[in-house]
């Protein structure tokens, strides 16, 4: 099994360090360099808003192998603060400069990996290169915001970007005692998520005292006499801070491969084949800097995650030790605590749906309990399910919640990895204690109710067409619910009520029923329906209307 | 849609229950009678340990559904305290005995529905039957069980029986301040796990200083002068106890369906086809009392389970009401939680394997920690999975641990659902940040053990066999953690020093290499394999050996 090709990886986090690892695995013969141009290889860079909150307390915690670990158990020639500059591809050369001493060598090559990651947007805004604007993508980036907070006194902080990277340093900076405003050109945060489901993480911000100012752009950044900064936005706000990060996006790092001529993709990324290999059949690229299919759509796209960096690191290194693999693409599988709340999804979202046009799909939302409800402490969560018609086969989850949210989103990846549909979530068979779940798991409600629909049982209408609808409305729940609020113009008949009372509903009018959460409304339609009404219910109920507000 | 059938159910509580709500929504023309012996329907039969031990504080809580509730929104006849005592299959009647009055009626039916449930084993032992040993089944079961606590002020509990809610009863008992034994007749609790997976539990029930008295059967109780019991065992103990709790398991209520000549399985449970009919084409029987087919194994099991109780109602509603449906069998999934650990499983366990002869099967072991081992509080969990050679298809799946092990076992549990093998462990794609998973989850981790194992890239050797195995053992670790404890007759050579000391190892002999747990190992294995050793690992490491003692 011994060979003696030589294999460079440029970029030791994620997909170059799996990549290495595997590949002295694979090939015990092979020369292995581990090129990385920082300071540091195979570290925790989704652990750093931790590191700055204080969470992790140690820097130390954030190196997961070091380089002398990779040379000892992997023979493995690890050169830190070597960056490579140029890929002469004729010779199957690398060109790198030494960071230490300045100099440049070059280093050949039979077969060359790419994993240089993805870079922190910095648009070109007036006042982006003000001292105490942040990004954060390296463990020196978050050792020099630690140090800024702590020198400054840092007392306000504006955010710029909502998303995960945003929220997560958002409540590490709140942590720290700063009071942190959240900025973000869209009118959610939480990019990824339909705007809907990002209701209660804004309503969860809010409740911990971060400032949103969304659906607003940031144009530039100032200095003020006191040594602080003023964000200048779009919609004429400035806000004022002692600290800003920026966390609108990362962009993949192909200066590089652009420079040497391998083909990127129409999105800025590495383009590869399912092998991870490049355009150039002895160069294979990993990690945030390529181009990956969607699981779902089946288009391009960049997803930064690390788990899938890794998977390909692992298929990069068995293709060029001649083993058949593949990389089956990507998921969008990611999740991120934000201050008790978890929000997760897997697959894609109704708005990426839309985008690619796709209109063959249905939508549940449901607020079940993340364990038995007699349970002490059973919180909802809040949970959209995606799913072809008339198939079935599960597009895409989204969920928000206290507790049990990453399990269902696994769960329901899980199913999704296997072209699982609606109905083989009704019947998965998942953990039940009454501390863990209930014996109608979420998963299995989800299920349900997206059966439900695909069969005709509750015909579903959504909550975007209210505005337009002659239907009549029907609150099926109780009068003192009704008493407290409920949607103009509906009639309220409580379920309890409704067979005795169907001799006051219209024969030639839909009626669209609704309820709390779904479940009332749901055999309210079934009634209906089997008496011969046109009937329908709104998904999720009232508390999907007030945006998931319990 | 509206038919003037009438359908009779036989127990209200999960499988019935379910079945009820069910049939009502599909069929609003029925007549529906729900019979159920006790004097609750829907009641929390799950939590009935919880509210024993006070964290259910309210009766109340337990009860899920009313009688009242069921007529008003579901127009079902409820009768609580009515029990049906014969079946007259011929004129399709059920003679039912109202518990109230003391008087028998009959009723007819167009189909009837069984979920009498399964009633807590007592066998016929000497002393049976004296007062303070107590089985758990229903709501005046616990309530009795506090009353005779409270008292007697009962300070010693004997829980005959360490299964589920043998261990869940123990909890339960000790956080009322008892001091519990747990005798079980099998050397370990948890019977449905594989003995060396109950390790930990039992460890864990020790350190929160329950006694165990295991692979010791009980033979009679007596009465002491005291007004206590004396529980005596066969292997000659006498425990005093002021209560006992019977949780040696269950058997199916079959009585009913028995006298009416309906098909009894060899296991005791009555026997239905896939649509959770009978051997009487007017008759389904739903829940604990039926035989149903285990996902994996393909046999007859007993498999009393709230979840597929509940789906099994549902599948009987919809074949009452011409539908196509159909029960895929039950997996086996299962949780617990004790002091703090949880123990959930999925799927067939290597003993059941065994009991049905399979032998073309593999079992790895991994003790991966449930999140990111940077994050703070990362826990070690410990997995055995179970998959077929050479397909790789997952049989099951065991594990223990303080945090996230319900997660992994549901979606190994959903990949086995959809005829997943370990290569799809391999590459799923789940939720990471670093306080919920790590960027190779314990899933992946399990996938890509068992991936090495088939790919013949890591041979594994069980710890069976390490008794008669003449190959020559090695220790990776470092020289620290080999002073601390190893294996008999090991050499140590810490996996950095490997590459160097190859010389001083014999060619003609295997070599079985470990190391904490697995992960060095498989490196010094992929280094010895490729430099023409014969050589193997003992999965999951020295904490594997030392029943998962991390």
């Amino acid at each position: 099994m011994e060979t003696n090709r030589k294999v460079i990886i440029v970029g030791g986090v994620a997909g170059g360090a799996s990549c290495a690892a595997r590949l002295r695995r694979l090939d015990e013969g092979a020369a292995i360099v581990l090129l990385e141009r920082g300071p540091y290889v195979s570290f925790a860079n989704c652990g750093l808003p931790y590191y700055v909150g204080g969470v992790i307390p140690d820097e130390d915690d954030l190196l997961m192998v070091s380089p002398d670990l990779f040379r000892r158990r992997f023979n493995i020639d690890v050169r830190v603060l070597h960056e490579a500059t140029a890929i002469d591809r004729r010779r199957r050369e690398l060109v790198v400069r030494d960071g230490a001493t300045g100099g440049e060598y070059r280093e050949g090559y039979d077969a060359l990996v790419l994993a240089p990651g993805a870079a922190p947007l910095r648009p070109p805004l007036p006042g982006i290169d003000l001292p105490g604007i942040f990004s954060l993508r390296t463990i020196p980036d978050s050792r020099e915001i630690r140090e800024w907070i702590a020198a400054r006194r840092a007392r306000k902080a504006v955010v710029v970007g909502g998303s995960y990277i945003g929220l997560e340093m958002t409540e590490n900076l709140v942590r720290r005692g700063l009071a942190v405003t959240v900025v973000d050109v869209l009118p959610q945060v939480m990019a990824p998520l339909d705007g809907e489901m990002a209701e209660p993480v804004m309503r969860c911000l809010e409740e911990n005292r971060v400032d949103l100012h969304l659906g607003d752009g940031v144009t530039g950044f100032e200095a003020d006499a006191r040594g602080g900064l003023v964000v200048r936005t779009a919609g004429g706000a400035s806000l004022t801070a002692d600290i800003v990060i920026l966390a609108i996006g990362v962009k993949p790092e192909v200066a590089l491969a652009r420079a040497a001529g391998l083909e990127i993709g129409e999105l800025g990324g590495i383009r590869v084949d399912e092998s991870m290999r490049t355009s150039d059949p002895a160069i294979w690229a990993v990690g945030d800097a390529v181009e990956v299919r969607h699981a779902v759509t089946g288009r391009w796209c960049l997803m930064p995650l690390a788990g899938p960096a890794n998977r390909q690191g692992r298929v990069a290194a068995d293709a060029i030790c001649g083993r058949n693999a593949r990389f089956r693409g990507v998921q969008g599988t990611a999740v991120c605590g934000i201050f008790g709340m978890t929000v997760a999804m897997t697959g894609a979202s109704e708005k990426v749906l839309k985008q690619h046009g796709v209109r063959d799909y249905e939508v549940v939302y449901l607020h079940p309990y993340q364990h038995a409800s007699y349970y002490p402490g059973a919180k909802r969560m809040h949970i959209k399910l995606i799913f072809s018609r008339p198939e079935g086969r599960i597009l895409g989850a989204q969920a928000t919640g206290e507790g049990g949210v990453d399990k269902r989103i696994d769960v329901i990846a899980m199913a999704l990895q296997k072209n699982g549909t609606v109905f083989d979530l009704e019947e998965c068979e998942l953990c039940y204690a009454p501390q863990f779940g209930s014996a109608k798991d979420p998963v299995n409600l989800a299920g349900m109710v997206a059966a439900n629909v695909l069969r005709g049982d509750m015909p579903a209408a959504g909550w975007s067409g209210l505005a337009s609808t002659d239907a009549l409305l029907i609150d099926v729940r109780e009068p003192f619910e009704f008493a407290a609020d409920h949607l103009d113009g509906a009639v309220n008949i409580p379920l309890g009520d409704l067979r005795d009372r169907l001799a006051e509903l219209p024969r030639d009018r839909e009626l669209l029923v609704y309820c709390a959460i779904g479940e009332r409304s749901y055999t309210a339609v079934r009634i209906l329906v089997q008496h011969g009404f046109r009937a329908g219910t709104l998904s999720g109920g009232y508390v999907t209307y007030c945006g998931f507000n319990p």
